[in-house]
């Protein structure tokens, strides 16, 4: 949670000249966004997120279009606001910023098997809805790049913990040598965690936060919201509940059976993908920001009990 | 700024199951209070701000029933909501924690005179709608308390700035001979800076965050206030300001001679009480908490400011 930039009344109302929004009627820094600072903000023409972005302005369009596309296409999200020139991308204090409609609903801290279920359905019909889109981001986080970031973070993994470089080492390799080819590809939102994920009433109601999606392998994001969604407080994996996320995903969109058996190891690839940027945000904070770092050592459980599963993989098929 | 209690979907359902208040639809943390964590709730009935207290359990309920009187009174605040027991102090994770109704409206950063007017207009209004108020809360923090804390603050003070020990040993021996005595009191909100205070339009639309409030001189609020709203950035002390803030309190509240007379004195005494505490909270900060401390520094300027004025005072009435 963050809120690195102060946005003045006097610096509001100039962003807001740029809208056919009305007056401001009140206006909050919220506790979200770990590379943004968000704010909610009321005018006489309803509510909004205004986002203020501190890191990758570059790829700005690139969500911003996928939003509105998902949003027109009835996928509950949060649409992107023009001004009165049509763009969605504007500027505050020279950051880039936009505002999107407020979405209502609750994110969960400790989701049940019956969330699960409604997760996996709203990631499905995220995938499904974003079909068509012409746009392309690669994954700059994505299975490519984890083997570099490994290597230079190969010191810091052993300061974690003693044996810590040379298991990842070892992931990195199985991935170099088992990683699927050929599964089918489309935009994945790439970061399906709980606190991005809105339910009322205990159905799916929406996903914000775009910010990380890109051109993967769809059953990628399965294995991010399997590591997000299902292992319990204690670090233990969630059979039941990883095959409710699944069950509820292909409500939406079924699984080849391919795209089912590389899923334990895509889940595997997206543990050490959090782990090893959360490994690299743990000692670099930003100065001034009023950030939490997430513990890589949860990320360093999951990939432990990825790891141990072994080929075999975590039964998300096996024996239900 | 801060959230320091983490509030998770299963807690915010046990406690609203308390209220009558229907299912709720959003929940965000939002970045304020400093001694408390807030959240913005919506919920079928509503929408709402949930503070849970980390300091002063005790006084509580003299501050929900002082809100709830202001409120009753036709003055623009937010009102405490009662639990179907008719309560309005609750409990979330055994914190103390009360839900008040959410009062529209946008803080200032950078307020102009008009805002100083509307301002003074807004804590006149306050003074005349606390009239009668039966309950009766000490300013610990009032005048009866500096001496002590300045002494145990005499080395922070020196070791901020070499000379100051004795600077503020001046100022207390000053407010020992000439604190006035024999003014209106009454219950005074003690803490009316501009982010405790919303406006619509460029008007007063009411002020929140009543946790300080107590019986004390009411034109020592006023002090508070000058000294909140009227320097400029540069450090300057703005004449022009602080005469909109008394003239816009007299609209609801004249001012006698004597208290005319002492709100130099007044104000000098308010810029120690915040001086002191700043400087106390700048080395403790509590674990975990995401609080950017606030500068003592801003406050040994104001001191200053009210220093050099002398016995002649600010001239708030002098020439105008």
């Amino acid at each position: 949670m963050a809120v690195y930039t102060d946005i003045t009344d006097a610096e509001l109302e100039t962003f807001l000249a740029g809208y056919d929004l009305g007056a401001p009627i009140s206006f909050k820094g919220i506790a979200e966004g770990v590379s943004n600072s968000n704010f909610l903000l009321e005018t006489e023409a309803g509510r909004f997120i205004l986002t203020v972005f501190e890191h990758r302005p570059g790829d700005l369009p690139f969500f911003l279009s996928l939003m509105q596309w998902l949003a027109a296409r009835g996928y509950p999200s949060a649409p992107p606001i023009a001004d009165r020139q049509g763009e969605t991308l504007g500027a505050v204090r020279g950051k880039p910023a936009a505002l999107v409609a407020f979405l209502p609903g609750l994110s969960v801290r400790r989701p049940t098997i019956a969330h699960c279920r409604e997760a996996g359905e709203g990631l499905g019909w995220l995938h499904v809805s974003a079909e068509g889109f012409p746009d392309r981001r690669a994954n700059d986080l994505g299975h490519g790049a984890w083997a570099r970031l490994a290597d230079a973070l190969a010191g810091a993994a052993e300061a974690l913990k003693p044996g810590l470089a040379a298991a990842i080492r070892g992931d990195i390799d199985l991935f170099a040598r088992q990683w699927p080819s050929g599964l089918p590809e489309g935009v994945i939102h790439a970061d399906f965690f709980p606190d991005n994920v809105f339910f009322r009433d205990g159905r799916f109601a929406g996903a914000i936060d775009f910010y990380f999606a890109a051109w993967d392998t769809q059953a990628y994001d399965i294995g991010v919201a399997l590591n997000a969604w299902c292992f319990e407080a204690d670090g233990s994996f969630n059979v039941t509940a990883a095959r409710a996320l699944v069950d509820g995903y292909q409500r939406r969109r079924p699984l080849s059976e391919a795209e089912k058996v590389a899923l334990p190891i895509l889940a595997h690839g997206a543990a050490m993908r959090f782990f090893l940027t959360r490994l690299a945000d743990w000692g670099a904070t930003p100065d001034g920001a009023l950030v939490r770092p997430k513990d890589p050592l949860e990320y360093e459980r999951k990939l432990a009990v990825h790891r141990a599963a072994g080929e075999g993989g975590l039964a998300l098929f096996g024996d239900g």
